[in-house]
C-alpha cells in the first residue's frame, strides 16, 4: 500500500463504509457498484476505480461481498483498531468534542485532554477514561503514551505553537479546528476541519430550492 | 441552473473558491485547470468536468481567469450575499460554533440563538448581532425574519423534533451536528457533518506514515 491514493478517494472510503454498515445492518450480503454508488451519491464507475485502488475487492458479475469489504475498508484506512486520541483546548469546543458521540462509534477514544489553564469548570467536562493535564505536560504525556493522533481546539494564536509541540511530542496525524493555516514537517499530516464549508455547500441548495 | 450537479462537485466548488482566494492574494490573474487542479489535490480532467457544469468559465489555451471565476462559483453557490443563520442549542458546541471566525470570513452570520432553557451563562456567550430567545419562540422569530439556514447543535433526542419546527418556520437548509439520523421533506436539505470522518482520513495516513 505504497502507492499514492488521491485524498479525496480515502475520504470517499469513509463514506463507503457508513454505506457498507447501513446494508449489513439491512441484511444485504452482496452488493453491486451501481447499488453501492446509488447509496452513496456516487456514480459506478466512481465506485470502481475508488476501490480498484486497494486491489480486486469484486467480483465480476457478482459485485461486493459487503461484511469483507467492509473489513478491508477498515484495515486500509487503519480502522481495525481502536485509536487513543490526544486533545488539546478545552473550551467549548474542547468541551463538546470530548462529549461527541460520533468518535467512540468509530473506534476513536479521547484519553488525553490539554489546556494551559485547568479549573473545576474543565475537570468536571472530562469523561470516565480521560484524564486531563497542564498544557506543559503535552510531550511527555504523549511519549510515554506513544499517541499519534490529536486534536487541536485552541485560539487561533496558539494553533502554531501547539502544533509544533504536538509533532515534538510524537504525534503524526493532527485534526485542526481553528481556522488557520498551520506548518509541520512533511512527515505529519494536519486536516483543518472548515464548518464553512458544509454551510457553503447548503446555500447551493437552499437557493435551488428558493427559486423553484 | 435547473440542471442537477452531483453533491460532490458542489462540495468542490467550495475548495475551488478557497484555492482561488489563495491566488487571487498572491496576484495571480489567469490559472490553467492543472495548476488550479494541483493547488486543490485533483486532477484537472475533474477541474474541468466540475467547472463544465456551470458553462463555459474557461478559454481554451488559456486557463481561466481567477477573479472572475471565483466570482462566478461565488453566485453559483449563492454566496453573494450574506445569509442570516438561526442557531438551536447553546450548549459547548453552540457556543463554540458562535465564536467560530471561520462562518463570519465565508459570509454567514449566526443572528438568532435559540435553547429551551436561558440563563446568565447563554446569554453571556451570545455575541454582538445576535439575539437568543426560548426554542418557544423558533417559528416566530424565523418566519418574521424570513430565515432560510439553520445549524442543529442539540442533544440527540431532540435534533428530530428540532428540524420538524425548523422546517414548519421555512428554513431549506439545515446543517446538522448531531450524529442522527434525521428525516425531512423532499424540499428541505439536511445536511449531517460527521467529525469522525475526518478523523478517518488521518488514520489512513497515519499508518502510511508509521509502516515507512
Amino acid at each position: 500500500m505504497r502507492f499514492k491514493v488521491p485524498e479525496v478517494t480515502i475520504t470517499r472510503l469513509s463514506l463507503y463504509l457508513r454505506c457498507l454498515s447501513e446494508l449489513e445492518n439491512e441484511g444485504v450480503n452482496v452488493v453491486s457498484s451501481s447499488e453501492l454508488g446509488e447509496r452513496c451519491g456516487l456514480n459506478p464507475a466512481q465506485v470502481r476505480k475508488d476501490l480498484a485502488y486497494f486491489g480486486e475487492f469484486g467480483t465480476r458479475g457478482v459485485g461486493y461481498y459487503v461484511k469483507e469489504l467492509k473489513e478491508d475498508i477498515k484495515r486500509v484506512l487503519g480502522l481495525d483498531k481502536e485509536w487513543e486520541v490526544a486533545l488539546v483546548g478545552v473550551g467549548n469546543l474542547g468541551k463538546a468534542l470530548l462529549s461527541y458521540g460520533g468518535f467512540k462509534t468509530h473506534g476513536f477514544k479521547i484519553t488525553v485532554a490539554f489546556d494551559k489553564v485547568i479549573d473545576e469548570e474543565k475537570k468536571k467536562a472530562i469523561p470516565e477514561g480521560c484524564e486531563l493535564y497542564n498544557a506543559d505536560a503535552m510531550v511527555d504525556v504523549i511519549k510515554k503514551r506513544n499517541i499519534k493522533l490529536a486534536i487541536v481546539a485552541v485560539n487561533q494564536q496558539e494553533v502554531q505553537n501547539v502544533v509544533d509541540t504536538l509533532v515534538k511530542a510524537g504525534v503524526k496525524g493532527i485534526l485542526n479546528f481553528v481556522p488557520a493555516r498551520v506548518y509541520t514537517s512533511k512527515d505529519v499530516v494536519v486536516r483543518t476541519v472548515d464548518l464553512s464549508i458544509e454551510l457553503e455547500t447548503l446555500t447551493y441548495y437552499v437557493n435551488l430550492k428558493l427559486s423553484e
